[in-house]
């Protein structure tokens, strides 16, 4: 049996039906893109004619010369209707694909109560659907809806249903778990079952994550036989999500031996999923499978150890073959091993035996008990390692902030920062208003450096977090503040801790702006040099 | 063959591996309350004596009388060493337990590459740590580390293992598929397999989810005849996480017939999770199966009227045995029915009908789109629906506050709040330092209210939560706060939202002190009341 797997994406469908993801012409056009230049097979790209957007994304996707074959979805003709007539097929036609899913009842329960017509008249709208579509030399896809619930309810019913779609010349015949409800052995034993009825037949399975078994089905009906997979990148999709094709493509090639993407390809696979998700505006959950940022970080003292000897004792992949990589976390449960690697990874010449490197993971274990974390902070640290191994220098120092925020009633409330601080023997005091108070001491930080260190300029921060660490003390409770810094090129991320909100963010905020500034020469530093050189620079 | 499954929760433990969680000891008590009231059967801690939360947290778990039985972790001894001088050893007898997780290796190219000691001995280090703690009467769970990788790599040597410690007398022979590269098909068999040289074995399974398969390869164990089953709730831990006992509970118990912690309990499942990610201060995806709030949240339109017709068509379980609920994101009719029921839960006469409860409902749903939360902040959501019936007197309003906070290098940080309400056409203006601002505007609020309301003194702030709402705007983003507020009968809960982090917070400070004084009578009637009765009172 042909073991190459014929890979269906519906992320620009079905992924939209996902809370939280809303997509336009411009993103599904740049999705496509990306999605073509991983070598999916399929991209379904919506449904003509629905919304704007749709339409404007069928016509510009004819002009990328993609590899992918692009598919429209609609459903089989109304009940009583003729299929030459159906606004929904027509309007297939007129998006100008070469493929089409054509979604049909086959669970009796839901042609009933849902359709509200006969077994008969379902049977009769798929065939005409298809053979319509067909006639006009479309490829076709058939995405039998409820198809599991529906053979467990009335098994002839729903092979009756998948014969006739063959019948009428479908390409592919796709079982739907719609309701996300089935189990890995279910799905195994009706796909096995077909092989009676339907001996041969181009069988394709779409599965939904509601038992959180999504990809394990997947898998299940690809060793029972199937050969065409649904799913969407991130798992993105109604209610709990379709099948995640991140996870699904990976453990098909690479634990399975089956033909997908091709290794190449694969290799791609975490910028992809990434992208897409910047895209979708959507973050990922950082211990997303294969693809995360925590996929392969490594917390664990004892793990960090082993990991350092041979890479195969704690991942069950190299990280490259899906694009990712190994990241050691440091934690309060980690030995001195994490954070020797990472002074490893910084270049810095660190020799775990010696007095100063005791000394500074004393350090490090004293901050993470005051509630100092490190493992969301690798900016913070690497000041830390760096400070300790006295290559550090400070290009500023702190004098002094105030940071007042002022209410009345009926007025909005106002927030405004005065900091001061030292840059090459010269003390500026500045003042800025902001949007909350820790946009204020940005803003007014920021201002007081920028005149001196213009590259400031290009970074911004783009996420902050705060975490009451002991509520015991209610309102006088420990804080940490965790800010993400972003350039044009790399994201830093900083950590402060205080019992006052106010005082943790200010750290994070300096750490931030510390290290956007390592390698930087200080204003010092160019006035000596214009000296040297007999310039002037004032 | 039983179809009782005995849950196993490594939450405290396992899960404090994951990438950005890190549990305080106050936190792990709270939790393992919650985690004994859902049912499971045991409840690992931590590890003894490695850092001072861990040790904390074992000694203040044993005064909580939990039904559930509490394990602390540890590795089999060292090494050429004994186990009766093993420190690990010891610390898991001190920590007061009655049972003890140990992990030991079964993988051949560990001991070799991990522990770096010969197969014979890594067995002597599992039949003695074993046998000792079973000579001191605690009940053993033995986590055979990389079991499948072994078995795959050498399974007579990872079948020894579980032999031995069989001989030892553990009570359960956990097989852990340590890296999460196994498929379910692979537990399936290896799991079968071993009915032939060790039958009836106590068996277990902990998986991990690399491979997006940890739920289906507990399910495939269990299927094998598995009897113990461990995971962490939320799936939270190293790396792509643990099981995740939140599907694997429901699916063991309402798709496969197995009892794990009753119906009952099952219906806490949703609040449990919710209320454990809390906790752990991270965001539920959500998109999570069975308990997220998106997991039967519909909204396509014609899933939508299908799902009004009959529910089963696209929800494969009633949400409310897991305690979830149906949403449609698209409808009104979803949140007023919750709004009708609490109002009738606290006596007002509410008619859902009538103009004014339409307008309430609508300014409710209106506050919710802007970040407020009602679900964690029953005072707040209290307050605004008896100021809608017209039956709430404010016995203070609000005029003005300033809020300080100043640092200069070297010094400690000052945070002082100023204050000015009204009480009784009195206008108070006060004063006070606090340990970080909100602490400062409390203790102000407080001082200003106290002299005429002293039943405020017997009110204290309990616990101080702060989400980050949008994180894409960083500091300038949204943040919600939440305030537990108890005195010795009662605890409230109440929420504040701003783009400001201080005017978030004296909104959710402002509202627990209303909650307070609701049914209190003012200053004022308490001198009209003297009056009419011709006392002097002043």
């Amino acid at each position: 049996m042909s073991k190459s797997i014929s890979i269906f994406d519906t992320t620009l469908r079905d992924g939209t039906q996902g809370e939280g993801i809303s997509l336009s012409a411009d993103d599904k056009v740049k999705i496509a893109k990306k999605l073509d230049a991983l070598g999916v097979h399929y991209i379904e790209g919506g449904i003509p004619g629905s919304n704007s957007k749709d339409i404007e994304f069928f016509k510009r996707v004819q002009d990328l010369g993609l590899t992918s074959k692009v598919t429209a979805f609609g459903s089989t003709r109304r009940k009583g209707s003729i299929a030459d007539q159906d606004a929904n097929l027509l309007r297939i036609l007129e998006s100008g694909v070469s493929a089409a899913t054509l979604v049909g009842k086959s669970w009796d329960f839901h042609v009933h109560t849902a359709l509200q017509t006969t077994l008969e008249e379902n049977l009769a709208m798929i065939y005409d659907s298809i053979a319509f579509l067909k006639r006009k030399g479309l490829e076709v896809i058939f995405d039998a809806e409820h198809f599991f619930d529906g053979f467990k309810n009335n098994p002839e019913y729903a092979v009756a249903v998948l014969s006739k779609a063959r019948e009428a010349g479908a390409d592919w015949l796709v079982m739907c778990d719609t309701n996300g409800g089935s189990l890995p052995h279910e799905i195994s034993d009706i796909v096995t079952s077909l092989t009676g009825p339907l001996p041969g037949a181009p069988l394709g399975i779409h599965t939904h994550n509601d038992c959180e078994l999504a990809v394990a089905n997947t898998l299940s009906a690809v060793q029972a036989g199937v050969r065409h997979v649904q799913g969407t990148m991130n798992g993105y999709g109604e209610r709990c999500g379709n099948a995640n094709l991140c996870s699904i493509i990976p453990n098909l090639q690479l634990k399975l031996g089956y033909e997908c993407i091709g290794d190449d390809n694969l290799r791609t696979l975490t910028n992809t999923a990434r992208y897409i998700s910047e895209i979708a505006n959507v973050n990922m959950p950082v211990n997303q499978p294969y693809v995360g940022n925590a996929a392969f970080a490594h917390k664990g003292g004892i793990h960090v150890s082993a990991i350092l000897r041979d890479s195969r004792t704690y991942e069950h992949i190299e990280p490259e073959k899906v694009g990712n990589k190994q990241r050691v976390l440091v934690s309060e449960l980690a030995g001195q091993s994490n954070i020797v690697s990472k002074a490893q990874d910084m270049g810095l010449d660190f020799d775990p035996a010696s007095e100063q490197s005791k000394h500074i993971i004393g350090k490090i274990k004293d901050l993470e008990h005051e509630g100092y974390q490190f493992e969301g902070a690798d900016a913070s640290l690497e000041l830390l390692l760096r400070e300790a191994n006295g290559e550090l220098k400070e290009l500023f120092t702190f004098e002094s902030f105030k940071m007042l925020v002022e209410k009345s009633a009926g007025q909005p409330v106002v927030s405004e920062a005065f900091v001061k601080v030292n840059v090459a023997g010269e003390s500026i005091y500045t003042a800025a208003e902001g949007n909350g108070p820790v946009n204020a001491l940005d803003n007014a930080l920021r201002k007081a450096l920028v005149q001196y260190f213009p590259t400031l300029k290009e970074m911004h921060l783009a996420d902050y977090k705060v975490r009451v660490l002991d509520d015991k003390d209610a309102t006088a409770a420990k804080v940490r503040v965790l800010i993400e810094s972003k350039n044009f090129e790399n994201a830093w991320n900083t950590v402060g801790v205080s019992s006052n909100v106010i005082e943790a963010s200010w750290e994070a905020l300096v750490d931030s702006m510390r290290y956007a500034l390592l390698g930087q020469i200080s204003p010092e530093q160019v006035h000596e040099s214009a000296a040297r050189q007999g310039l002037v620079n004032h």
